[in-house]
């Protein structure tokens, strides 16, 4: 079998915008957490789960990129969180200077912990440093346990891997203990949570990790 | 809740590209499929089904375009097929130029129908004629319906619709009939074949449709 080599280069200029922002954060104090996964992985699920069980603690802001749509800023809003939605005009990724453009429209007053709900593409968004503090990625069990082998660049780039949608383990070909040698090999650092948002196994180990951010002063880092 | 618009050009110096190659391909007589779908739907699982299926009667060759990995392409060689593996060099989508580079280190001699597997992502591969003559793309079932919403270009630029891991349709929410309304919505002249790659179900309305396809000429068009 043959295999041909179609290299193109890849923008980098996005990484001085990225640094000015993440200090920026910094400073005032907001955890900025960057939620990126394929599309109808489960994102906004996860998001509204972790939204629900941590109110009461952590006041949660989300800006929702999305191509065009308004669903995932409506289904947070209907949580009580403060939430933008933010139409990227077809763009498949947020970058910093994107980002940068929708916090400046955005109150953040009050707030702990942002996520920003990157746009539904595996690949793309895993290029572009959006100046967030912290990089979480989703693997749902459908998606299948090749994707470390197939798309490497988002787990290398992720601090966390949430595996998403464990309730439906039994009706998949899913070798979870493969998927997290394969992850663990590409970033030996990343901290792997096997979470069902419908069930809520898991959650806690996630929620933890979340809150341990956020006391440790992750975002003045 | 506030909604902000980032504007990006989309570039479209590809569709002449896309129409030279095209017209080549139609005078040599072989239809070419793009096939196209978020990371982890299954496309490489519902081509081997296909190419078993149809082997004795259909020459079928696969051109599979991936980040890195080469583990689709022996997929599909092991089931006896032609095929090749195109590393895009971590671009997200392949485009006319790519795909003509492709084909150009490919034998195409009695082949009848080649596809090309696209780079799994449900976003840029829909803004890049690739110069194929038909657009296939895979919805399946765990992605979740509202996806016609959240990404509707690549519904739009589609000629088939495969809703695909329907055995799994009792264990998500997934409304089957609401997802045909939307999508017939953006694009009336759609055809929509719900089929699980596994069990067979649904396989057969799609392999007449290929081969209606075939002996309709389309490459000839």
């Amino acid at each position: 079998m043959k295999t041909i080599e179609l290299n193109q280069p890849v923008t980098a200029a996005n990484d001085k915008d990225a640094e000015l922002l993440r200090a920026s954060l910094s400073d005032s104090g907001l955890l900025l957490i960057n939620l990126m996964s394929a599309a109808g992985s489960g994102k906004t699920t996860l998001l509204s789960r972790t939204i629900r069980d941590l109110k009461e603690k952590v006041n949660i802001g989300v800006m929702e990129a999305d191509l065009a749509s308004d669903v995932d800023a409506l289904s947070i809003e209907a949580l009580g969180a403060r939430s933008i939605q933010v139409h990227t005009g077809g763009c498949c990724h947020m970058d910093a200077f994107m980002t940068g453009e929708a916090l400046a429209e955005f109150d953040t007053t009050d707030l702990d912990l942002l996520f920003l709900e990157n746009v539904g593409n595996l690949i793309c968004p895993a290029e572009y440093d959006t100046g967030a503090h912290k990089n979480v990625m989703i693997l749902s069990v459908p998606e299948g346990d090749d994707k470390p082998l197939k798309y490497p660049l988002m787990f290398e780039k992720s601090d966390v891997l949430l595996i998403t949608k464990t309730d439906v383990l039994p009706y998949f070909d899913f070798d979870l203990d493969a998927v997290k040698e394969r992850v663990l090999h590409l970033n030996p650092s990343i901290r792997i949570f096997p979470v069902s948002a419908k069930t809520g196994d898991g959650m806690d180990a996630w929620e933890a990790w979340l809150q341990g951010s956020l006391s440790a002063g992750e975002a003045h880092a």
